[in-house]
């Protein structure tokens, strides 16, 4: 059986996981923020609560995770993703940022993507560029940096004690269960 | 520009990531090894250490981010996979897992998972089942299950001070340097 762009394409491998992913992402602050609530936190806390002190604390993660989906995700159609300051201090503003690279997202015209498995994509990389084709870049690099920082992300919350588990961060994926 | 099989493809989309995080997942082990060795700590500690007391510790993830990779990747190509027993005490042990998981990937016909895109997958769920096609198990079930477990494994090293970073995780992926 041939694989046809109606089943498996570079776009449904693409925007619509960082969809969920993000979504998964905006529900673990809300969960965040309930915690940091009940238990009487200061969420700052949480939001500048890191693994080791040399790695990047939560808000930097959920950062990046929004910005490896948005800015991976421009790279694959070939346009300008729109810069984001990197300047949240609540859960509220984490969440809008979350909100605007969905937004993003949904500019995104699908047949754009799907028409970059075999274009060269072209990656900063200090002083050097990374080069890479299209459905490599996607599956090697885009989505394990995404789910890197996402997963992390969710990490540090589950290490400060918010009641997460691996369902929150899965989200809401096309499952139907009998 | 259509989609092809040889540029875009379950197989590509699976197998040859999986390939690269285990790969990767096998040298993180070695990097704890020689932490372990230089700062004389019981390697036992880094296997049992997990992120919070009822998260599972780094060994069990370890073992679920091959169990992913093999049983997804069997259920994709329609195959029954080897089971594994999961009984791993040393960093020796899990490298060995890591190699076991990684023949049985070898082994795997890529046209087999290249025709599972719309496939009926079904998946265990306790006394439920769960339904999705191919192509969104793949990318919505498959993928961020693995990352979700090989990241976690990565974060307990990183949290328990075994000098890794991003690109230990990354991996050997197929990007030129200029």
């Amino acid at each position: 059986m041939k694989a046809t762009r109606s089943n498996m394409s570079m776009f449904k491998a693409s925007v619509p996981v960082f969809e969920i992913g993000l979504n998964a992402l905006s529900a673990l602050l809300d969960k965040a923020q309930a915690y940091a609530e009940a238990k009487s936190i200061d969420p700052t806390v949480l939001l500048t609560e890191r693994l080791f002190p040399d790695m990047f604390p939560f808000t930097r993660q959920v950062q990046i995770a929004c910005d490896q989906a948005k800015n991976g995700s421009a790279r694959l159609a070939g346009i300008d993703p729109p810069p984001f300051e990197d300047n949240e201090k609540t859960i509220a503003e984490l969440k809008a940022r979350i909100a605007k690279t969905l937004a993003f997202l949904k500019t995104i015209e699908a047949s754009k993507i799907d028409g970059a498995a075999q274009r060269e994509i072209t990656i900063p990389l200090g002083p050097k560029k990374g080069h890479m084709k299209g459905a490599d870049y996607l599956h090697h690099f885009l989505l394990p940096n995404f789910y890197f920082h996402a997963t992390t992300a969710y990490d540090i919350l589950r290490h400060s004690g918010v009641e997460i588990g691996k369902q929150d961060f899965i989200g809401a994926i096309p499952m139907a269960v009998s």
